[in-house]
């Protein structure tokens, strides 16, 4: 009885597909053998519990395998990584098996329970977590070695026998979500709750920061207007609109701390408790003792790695950014030969041609960031990182800085070099506008147009003309395993980044960079939805509690933009006019006002609290009751003790 | 057998006292056998289960009683606190009654593993956290209330039924301990470990942090040395000193977090818990639910503290800044004036008068600095705040604005108003070295002194010429309690706060002011470690991870210190002889310079990692094992579950 309990359950009715396994073609027979064995295999045996089940298609078998798991094994999975619930008395707390009941719309039969994206990171993280006890490679494979302790899955993706994991749409969810998110055109907010429940925190809490900035750059926008309509240049409306721009972002940076930990305490990952991290997996090494944890896994030396980084990959990012700097200047010689045809030949066409070489030099930056996006990947991975977290945060710095540097040098150099505010304002305006056009291209329309001709041709294929809800399961899991995979959040925070930069950098120069800005995020919401949506295959819910490094990034954006806002101010002539016999006032007045308003940014996000008062009432009490529930864990041990040696 | 489980001990000869708690002179007898009996009585029954037992002298009983605990007693508390011990194979551990036998040293006949100021601190900890059960007073005092919870100590200190609580000290150690802190002159780091065995953390860290800032200011003050004694002021020579101590002081004060992080790893506070902050013993408020807890005790309107603080102490810390001010101008005054008399009668004396002023000055500010600390304690006791951490937050906000401006208001002016060099430096220089002589005597000599009067009167009174060590237990309480308190080392982190002002914010100016901060700071420790062993009473142990407040303090004047060296160097004429031309090309080059040197302070503070290597492992590796304990609990418990399950 006991061995077939998970066998049992494959084959009843209510098994519910819910993560697809695709393996390589002509995969050897004794692998999938072994593989669905320790799937399935009973936690006692070191295997992970599941339910697995061979797709079954028109051809035969296919090497596809869907996963699933008996309630029961879901509840228990959710406890092992550690998800938060809310309780009936609507305190948000840890799930625990035990204490199942106390949660809110828990019932022993209620199986939406669990929403489906918590149920596919359980299956994610149970398969991860399935480890080689005693092989010593994967059984068929003597070159795809193992080691006790070594993910199983992390082997076999990195030497192909599996192509890929992914989680199943549930078609009818997605497209009661995809009505209320862009389905119609309305005003109000995206259905974040929802989207969460569909993707997952990371993915929802992408949205909910790309509404918030949204709406935070509206009032800017707004008083935008005006002074780009009316063209006021007098010395004190600009120096409001600068001043209230600078406070504002500091403000609106603070806040979103504040909103970030509301959603994240709704659902449940601001109370996480953070996981021991692995290796990730394209680590490589030689075997050896891990000194934290005493297993045997592969260590890399540390000095190798500096001497990877600091040797290559800083000489390569220093190469890369003078390469930006050369093709700047070539943009510039562009300008100028643009500037003298049209002087020579003055018509509506050459005054068009003005705005060619920004054009194209705004094209060749989006293409030279994405250049060096794959080439960063490429170093960092080659550095051999060993946690994910360490990899990440120097793909971020690599990139960071090059598209910075390649994305305002130019402005910077038209503002404090060449001092001509009218090409800055230009060329702001172009940089801004055309990069704008070319990611929504590139990053949503283009690959909906594709995955729909494909769709399209795929279902002449299948000679049938039935809508996407019709669909059998074979038929569903073959349409999605073809698609693009979402490879994260990272381009779409760099995109809101670079965008920040332009409206925050030079905004007082040019007014309208917020408006465009505000444009561009409300289309950037439908079409970023639709690419969730229709473009890729579904991801992988992840668990998250913040927006992490890109906080940090946007911080230190809004520090440099009051020290160029500052001395633009500086710069304009309305100011110059003001100290017409000092210069020497003008620098030290300026100079006095920007480290007043710097002071005032560091005491702003110093005194406004990072969690709303309510939440950090909710988080001491949490924190009361598990000290409290310790102390009389530690109370009753003592009486015990105590009990015992007064008998004694 | 049970009821006189605690009374049994109390007559043993192994009753060692540790703690003395002295009641008001004609405290009812009802109250003092109900304190007793609360004191003694079992855990289960609400009791401390702690050893009391009254002093005899020779005047029969006095109200003075010493409290002591059974050594497994102790040993259960060492886990109620939370104490982390080093363990046999050398990691630090959480220490639990049951896991004993894994520590380092521990042995049930070994009364020394754990010391005496831990033991004390553990005392303290359960006499604070003896709480009423049904009393609504205190057994003869109607008017001291009680209610369920509130902590019966603190109501008799506040109402002033208890005197005092004090630990003992021990004779023996004491003597070792202070013959090889301060005992005998010699070159060398003091020792920090037999201080914290003594002293407990917090007091231990401040001399490890005075001993390691000395250490620090020592290649300011070698390189300085030169500077003043060939009279130095070339442009470069400057620009590099003033550099040179910029990068410098944040790179020890980002070292100090390391070494922080080192000594408390090892004294295990580092790894502490932090214990649910109950409310400070001041606190007072009408009964009320308290919504993070759910108990009854007295709340406090949030608002009401809101307008106390903005309407009452906000105007008045203003009102002493600019009665500072004032004074400030009036030392002006008296600065023409002896400058005046100099300039008229020129002699020696004259000369010699022209210091008096500033020494003067000196002397007003000290006054006017501790006159304000009492305002200062009495407004943020009167704002009724809940807990102890906010009110010290407070306080230290209050403080550190008023002597930042007290101390310093005065060479801001000079520097920067005046443009005078040669007052700025005579000014500094009388006030730091007039103020470091000031708090060498009022801090340590003075109370030396009053307390080895009092000591050879009680002595003679008591017609014996014992030395210390021979005195009777009853002698040494009787004279201990009338030592001062050691009120926290507020004081002495502010008074290295101030020097560091001294230092930094002008060092470019007088170089000289880090060598006269290493000589300070060496008798400092001399007068420091006098005062704690021989003037003070001993003060309670208190577990610590760092220095907290201060370390942003420090960070914040570092930060300070770059904006006014790079003004000074700016100002000075021979910077100015190298921009013959153009003015404004100076500031710009200053600002510009002041720019980098800041970006440079914050790249170095995020990229030096706060905690060594080896810490970092040792803290990974803990949380490692903890995770996998965590995992093995759900692990068995979900195998017992499945088994359960699958049974039935």
């Amino acid at each position: 009885l006991e061995e077939s309990w998970s066998f049992l359950d494959t084959v009843e009715s209510n098994f519910r597909p819910l993560v697809v396994i695709e393996l390589a073609k002509g995969t050897k027979e004794e692998t999938i053998e072994w593989l669905t064995k320790r799937i399935v295999d009973k936690k006692a045996n070191g295997g992970a519990q599941l339910l697995i089940k061979p797709l079954v298609t028109e051809n035969g078998v296919e090497n596809i395998y869907l996963v699933g798991a008996s309630h029961i094994r879901l509840l228990l999975g959710a406890e092992t990584v550690g998800l938060v619930k809310e309780c009936s008395d609507n305190s948000m707390r840890t799930f625990t098996y035990s204490s199942r009941k106390t949660f809110k719309h828990f019932a022993d039969d209620n199986h939406n329970f669990l929403t489906m994206a918590e149920c596919q990171y359980i299956i994610k993280h149970e398969l991860e977590n399935l480890r080689a006890k005693d092989e010593k490679m994967i059984p068929g494979y003597p070159q795809a070695k193992l080691y006790p302790g070594k993910s199983i899955v992390r082997r076999l993706l990195t030497s192909g026998i599996l192509v890929q994991i992914f989680p199943l749409h549930d078609r009818e969810e997605l497209k009661k979500l995809s009505h209320s998110w862009y389905g119609r055109v309305k005003v109000g907010y995206q259905p974040l709750d929802d989207i969460r429940c569909y993707f997952g925190e990371t993915i929802a809490l992408y949205f909910g920061f790309l509404e918030y900035f949204t709406f935070a750059l509206v009032p800017m926008a707004v008083i935008g207007i005006p002074y780009y309509v009316f063209a006021w240049e007098d010395y004190d409306k600009y120096v409001m609109f600068a001043t209230f721009n600078l406070l504002w972002s500091t403000v609106i940076l603070e806040v979103w701390k504040r909103i970030c930990a509301i959603l994240t305490y709704r659902w449940g990952t601001l109370l996480m408790k953070r996981q021991f991290e692995e290796p990730r997996p394209g680590f490589h090494g030689v075997l050896g003792i891990n000194p934290v944890t005493g297993r045997e896994e592969p260590v890399y030396s540390s000095i190798k790695r500096q001497l990877r980084i600091y040797l290559v990959s800083l000489p390569f990012v220093c190469l890369c950014l003078y390469f930006s700097l050369y093709v700047m200047m070539i943009y510039f010689d562009l300008e100028q030969w643009a500037l003298d045809y049209h002087r020579e030949n003055e018509s509506n066409l050459s005054s068009l041609m003005l705005y060619v070489p920004s054009i194209i030099y705004a094209v060749v930056i989006e293409i030279m960031n994405r250049i060096y996006r794959y080439a960063a990947e490429f170093l960092t991975s080659w550095e051999n990182h060993r946690l994910e977290s360490s990899y990440q945060n120097h793909l971020i710095l690599k990139v960071l800085v090059f598209n910075f540097l390649n994305c305002f040098a130019s402005l910077f150099y038209i503002a404090f070099v060449l001092f001509d505010m009218k090409l800055l304002r230009q060329s702001l305006a172009t940089l801004l506008i055309t990069s704008q056009i070319l990611n929504q291209f590139a990053e949503s329309l283009l690959p909906y147009w594709l995955q729909k001709r494909y769709n399209r041709r795929m279902k002449k294929r299948m000679c049938s003309k039935k809508t996407d809800m019709d669909l059998s399961l074979s038929e569903q899991v073959n349409m999605e395993k073809e698609m693009g995979t979402y490879l994260g959040t990272f381009d779409d925070y760099l995109e809101l980044f670079l965008q920040f930069g332009y409206v925050s950098l030079f905004s007082c120069v040019y007014p309208l960079a917020a408006v465009f800005a505000v444009l561009n995020n409300i289309t950037e919401i439908y079409s970023d939805a639709l690419k969730m949506c229709r473009v890729y295959k579904r991801p992988f819910a992840e668990p998250t509690a913040n927006i992490g490094v890109w906080q940090l990034a946007f911080e230190t954006m809004s520090v440099i933009s009051v020290v160029t806002n500052c001395i633009l101010i500086g710069m304009s002539p309305q100011v110059d006019a003001l100290f017409p016999d000092s210069k020497m006032d003008l620098v030290l007045t300026v100079a006095l006002i920007e480290h007043l308003l710097l002071a005032i940014k560091f005491i702003m996000a110093f005194v406004i609290p990072d969690k709303p008062r309510d939440i950090q009432m909710k988080l001491a009490k949490l924190e009361f009751e598990s000290l409290e529930a310790l102390k009389q864990q530690v109370k009753a041990f003592q009486m015990q003790l105590h009990f015992v040696l007064i008998h004694h």
